[in-house]
């Protein structure tokens, strides 16, 4: 399963920090390629994930005998799946889109592979990837929800600049204006996306209804504050949950212990920091404290990695595991 | 009430970041004052607030005719009031400790003054001064509290590095080491004091009883997460409240409108950041978010002005307007 040879035909969509990502991870963790084709606005010899492509138009065309087509996806714009994943379906890929256009659309699987891969099953071609806020709560809350029922969660973020990509990271180091509404060195902003009539911004919204759909809990209570900080990568959550049933913390770190994807860094000294979970594909969690039904716990995840580009190499192994998706090449 | 005239005798004990923040409060507050003396370990020219003092040594005998002794306390060690308050009250003085050694006494009135400054009745001479996290919380919370009850606050805080003093300003600026267990710059560190058997810090554990004392609900549920950021100054807070009955978010910005020391910033591009509340000595909230009792909010205090010194010099000038103190002079 090397380049040229038998593997499959892959699409990054977008040349931004997930793009780059994107074809990083898929190098990372061996993914079987035979072809990658990396695919922008405009055509041009970039470096994307520490290789050189020459770039491709995104435009229906470059679909033609891809088998899994990558959408690096926008934060707060229409992504390119909007235009792009109806051309690519028709021509037999399946599109993993890390944009927020399709995820909470009945006939789009949103998955977190440790979380829901089961709803990969009966996919029409488009699987969605979660949200960077949301994935890094739900990969320690779900086994907890799972095993005791969670009845409501109040959340706040700690989000990195890299979340608005490299805009974002010039707005940090630069002072580059337009990019946030107040400066962002040195200060908090607690404005992730628009706000809506109700008072959430879109990014607090997401993760409520995002959680919701990927626990299949739709009346789950869930209350987000998504808050910017001045961090390059890694976004990090307070999390405040009540389970279903008092737990002893024993209980909830034996989950935390042993949960899928996530590593439990400590109590005290061996809390995780963004600095550490930057460029680290896994999900981390500390700060555990448990009051009856009251659990408290602090995670961080990479926002470009476990927050979108690991999660969506790990829906396409994971459709390849559930043999969900067949090359065309080997049909 | 000028220098040397009518007046009080007034000594400032530490010449760090707060009690800077003393002299200068006392200045622009226009705190009648007879005498200022600052006082430290150790004998020097220094400025302080603004001005140059000769900084006397902190001891019994320097206390001789002061009426008011602020000690500007330190987080995490037993500041110089354990070892100095009594022979300042001995002597005639009243206390007013920012230190956290005496706030959970049950002699000890623990005040803000826009919330509890009927507490000050029946003081023993010394007043303890709210912690800063504390402070910044129940400017907003109070009032709603006292209008509709309340039954539980889930708040995670986003601290400035000033709350270290100088040390926390040299380890975010120069990476200075040894003040936080981890880099601060571009991180986030959520570890504030020592934790404790229950897992959680000693600054956690303070906002849940300070908050418990001081808006007089010894069963009231608090949740905090105590976080600190790469901010110079200004403390943040994202602060989730259950009332005790459903309400509309006209009534919480009415409050919030009129509410003494809080100034509403509106609810999107208004919401205050703590680059913007540095320098300015009252408290802000925005991001209101209302569903059925349950009330979000954002907000943020300049943790040495009114998460201190502010607070501390109000505390003084409550103490005489309710003319719970004579200075000695007048007798």
């Amino acid at each position: 399963m090397s380049e040229n040879g038998q593997g499959y035909v892959v699409a990054v969509v977008g040349a931004g920090m997930v793009g780059d990502r994107l074809v990083s991870e898929l190098r990372r963790r061996g993914f079987p390629i035979s072809e990658l084709r990396v695919l922008a606005r405009t055509a041009r010899t970039a470096e994307v994930g520490g290789e050189t492509f020459e770039v491709g138009v995104a435009e229906p065309e470059a679909f033609e005998g891809v088998d899994f087509a990558f959408f690096a996806g926008t934060e707060g714009e229409k992504g390119a799946a909007v235009q792009l994943s109806g051309a690519a379906i028709e021509r037999g890929a399946v599109v993993i889109d890390n944009g927020s256009d399709f995820r909470l659309d009945d006939n789009v699987p949103l998955v977190v592979p440790e979380v829901n891969a089961g709803d990969l099953a009966g996919h029409n071609g488009l699987i969605a990837n979660c949200n960077c806020s949301t994935i890094t709560m739900l990969v320690p809350l779900a086994p907890l929800a799972r095993k005791f029922g969670v009845e409501k969660v109040v959340v706040s973020t700690y989000q990195a600049v890299s979340g608005s990509g490299r805009d974002g990271v010039e707005a940090l180091e630069n002072g580059r204006e337009g990019v946030y509404p107040k400066p962002i060195d040195r200060n908090a902003i607690p404005l992730i996306g628009g706000v809506g009539p109700d008072g959430y911004t879109s990014e607090e919204t997401k993760m409520r209804l995002e959680s919701r759909k990927i626990l299949g809990l739709p009346d789950l209570e869930v209350y987000a504050t998504a808050v910017r900080i001045p961090v390059h990568t890694g976004h990090a959550e307070s999390v405040y949950v009540e389970l279903g049933r008092e737990v002893t913390k024993d209980e909830v770190l034996e989950i935390f212990s042993s949960a899928p994807g996530l590593v439990f860094s400590g109590d005290a000294d061996g809390f995780p920091t963004p600095l550490e979970a930057a460029g680290e594909p896994g999900t981390y969690v500390g700060r555990v404290r448990v009051e009856g039904n009251r659990v408290s716990f602090w995670c961080v995840a990479d926002n470009l990695l476990k927050g979108a580009a690991t999660n969506a190499v790990q829906i396409a192994e994971s459709l390849i595991e559930q043999a969900l998706v067949t090359p065309k090449a080997k049909v």
